[in-house]
């Protein structure tokens, strides 16, 4: 890794000791994500104003200094890790948030928490749909740079669909807004949604415009189980076929129902021990919720082995609190997870589920897997020990034929987390070598000095081979 | 104009004389597009299959011959006309339209029309929003290189809020597909967006996976009339305050209204002659509507002049019919139009809404001004006589004015027709130098021999200077 210290000097002259930090322990909080894996910068930016940004790249484009930009670091791909050193801006110190009541956006800085933005948007009867799991600790920033998602993609969409107008810097340095703050945009080549998703490689965004929805009058939850993940699968597309449209339709196999089980030493649903389920909620007008209630309590008796609504929010809570335990509690199964965020077409869900059932066989690796049915969006998690080269052996050759299998089926390698490090092996599997020279292509164009976040996406990289920091992380489960 | 007799040559031996057509005839039809500036190509090229597109763009690389994709050419920017000759790729003879009906997709390729793709659809239960005046005869092809909007944008979005997935060829000729058939989609970057909205110039798409919600059972329709326009858009922004989203919510301001009386010979609204009117309409479930309709009763009671609600599905339709013509009808107060579909956000309705007051008097010409609401798409139209230099200078005048003034708004001047040779001059009002050139480096990147629809966007062209084709189409309303 080479070192800058004179252009880290220099920028510290033009910025200020209090924005540019390179004591020891900055540097180490911003060497690392939720990958765990850690490459020390030269310093941390913590920019007091937007402009600040714009001073730095351009210092780093003269001197040719990597910068990797940073909110919480939530993400487990190893996006927001600094893998050629250099700078690091966290852009947490700008968070600004403002609720254009009328017109229902919300105008952000990058470094706001995403659970902040959805609460300033309720208390004035708005509602912003995309919740990460880590939407109390994450930063809008990453959210958009990795196009999160979230429990409410299939009826709602993806940070991208609430995304209306960027603004930030090229990677040059040059101050740019893709989009205004209108619903509509038709004015020159779309480079927001170019850069949404980008995992910071092609631009860095300092502001973003975030359309809002009206606030649903009414919720409602249901809890229902089946015999098995196929039934269950089968059922959630008869539920779509009826034009049924849940807020929230989340799928535990069996696996998962298990370990959540284990974990919080009780059942996720009495007398249905150990059975797949599927926790939906349906939100709308009160009137809307009524009439569709009626059709999904019709639907669960005739498909499910049982259901439970929940009597009331604190009721609804207590079964959402589970789900959002499942992640964690795998670790009951092993020390190491690829966790891997697939996305399947419906028409491929069965296919898929069965390929899932034969890859636990074979593998001998505990693989439970959940996720948002409403879009397709599974969580598979393929479970193994470290210290056990067998299993590590087992686990890679699961997650390859995993990867495979998905492409084959219609589907893609990564429905919210993106590629960072870890999806590297895999990149090639979803694109030919067409779409990648064209990425690639974007990437020189736009950062001709490839100094944003350099070794992402296109390089691979076996992140299962490099030692993790041993830290607790405030958003992790175990 | 460079001509390429031996590369068309090469072409016809290689696909035949039957998809690649040089006749007089054919070559004049696709020399032009709805802005009825001609400029003749050598052929054109009616592929069978997608892969043939594949072909025509990689003789035209190795030979520098420029191509120009069109579908039926109903754009009014001259988007679709071949500017530097060469050769057009007509994409009408591919035209599948498949529902997928348990995911609501539709897999569609490029030709396809939209009201087709509405109605497939429709017949099975399923919606498609983006709506197009000219739905009937546009392609969805089309539609995805403008991201074409419509009256439904406020409520439900535009074209590329509707894409899940591009297929289709690099400018280079390599075949590529942007996205699965999911709803998430997180590998790589996202050259899907890139290419909507792009206008023929960042590469050719061939089919699309488009997403489909579920029809709405109910649909209720209400005019309303007001003193003048500051209280129609005063209204308006108090409806939407109340979170009432209706499905469209159209503005005609006076002039819009008295040229529509003028062209029917009909009061658009009996007893409220030669007022502004707010034409809307609500969708959604039945009990969800009738929730609705009070609330905007109970606005129309305080706000308006007058309203009435349509009482069977023929006498809404005779209303929206109305709406439908008011934009042909204005060519009563003159013979050339600059139609300009400019984005206001909704902060700035009012002062728009006097400038607009102001623009009419100081040019001294008719501007009627109608639009969508809702998303703050206004279509601007500077009637003048093309015979009379002193009203083409007021009009260019007026259109500069209007342009800057969007832009110190807020606003976007395009909301939904796109740039193509019309908006060129007023592009860099809305972009900075470093947005255009990040546009211009990104278009090298992936077309780096310039072949694909030169001559669009960048370089500016005032195409009222051009004569125009005196020809009768389809969808012209006089």
């Amino acid at each position: 890794m080479k070192l800058n210290p004179r252009a880290t000097a220099a920028l510290r002259r033009k910025l200020g000791a209090k924005v540019v930090l390179t004591d020891e322990a900055s540097c180490y909080a911003a060497s690392f994500d939720s990958s765990k894996i850690s490459f020390l910068p030269e310093a941390v930016i913590k920019p007091r104003k937007e402009a600040e940004v714009g001073v730095v790249l351009t210092l780093a484009n003269r001197h040719g200094v990597p910068v990797t930009v940073r909110g919480r670091g939530t993400t487990l791909t190893g996006a927001a890790a600094p893998m050629a050193g250099g700078w690091v801006i966290d852009m947490r110190s700008l968070a600004d948030i403002r609720i254009e009541t009328d017109a229902g956006l919300a105008e952000v800085q990058a470094g706001a928490v995403v659970g902040d933005i959805q609460r300033a948007a309720e208390a004035q009867g708005w509602f912003y749909p995309p919740d990460p799991s880590s939407k109390e600790y994450c930063t809008i920033g990453g959210n958009i740079a990795c196009n999160a998602g979230g429990m409410h993609g299939g009826k709602y969409g993806v940070t991208r669909d609430f995304v209306v107008a960027l603004r930030g810097f090229l990677p040059t340095g040059e101050a740019v807004t893709w989009g205004t703050a209108t619903k509509k945009f038709a004015a020159g080549f779309n480079l927001r949604d170019l850069w949404i998703g980008s995992e910071g490689m092609l631009g860095v965004v300092t502001g973003a415009v975030l359309k809002l929805i009206p606030q649903p009058a009414e919720r409602w939850t249901l809890l229902t189980s089946f015999k098995d993940e196929e039934q269950a699968l089968t059922a959630a597309l008869a539920l779509f076929r009826a034009r049924v449209q849940p807020a929230i339709c989340e799928f535990l196999d069996a696996d998962s129902v298990r370990c959540a089980e284990s974990a919080t030493k009780q059942a996720v649903f009495a007398g249905q021990a150990g059975r797949p389920v599927i926790l939906l909620e349906l939100a709308g007008g009160k009137s809307e919720v009524r009439e569709l209630k009626r059709t999904v309590l019709a639907w669960a008796a005739e498909q499910a082995t049982a259901h439970r609504a929940a009597k009331t929010r604190a009721e609804a809570e207590q079964l959402w609190a589970v789900r959002r335990k499942c992640s964690g509690a795998m670790f009951e199964l092993g020390d190491a997870k690829l966790n891997e965020d697939v996305v399947l077409p419906m028409r491929s869900y069965l296919a898929f589920i069965r390929f899932l059932a034969a890859l636990k066989r074979e593998s001998g690796l505990p693989i439970p897997t959940f996720g948002h049915v409403a879009d397709g969006n599974l969580h598979v998690n393929i479970m193994y020990h470290r210290a056990i080269p067998a299993e590590e052996r087992a686990a890679e050759k699961a997650v390859q034929r995993l990867m495979r299998t998905v492409v084959e089926l219609g589907g893609a390698i990564s429905g919210e987390h993106g590629i960072g490090l870890a999806k590297t092996p895999f990149l090639r599997i979803q694109h030919n070598a067409a779409e990648v020279r064209a990425m690639q292509a974007v990437k020189t164009a736009l950062d001709p000095q490839g100094i944003l976040n350099p070794g992402k996406m296109f390089d691979v990289v076996r992140i299962w081979k490099f030692a993790r920091e041993q830290v607790k992380l405030p958003w992790d489960h175990k």
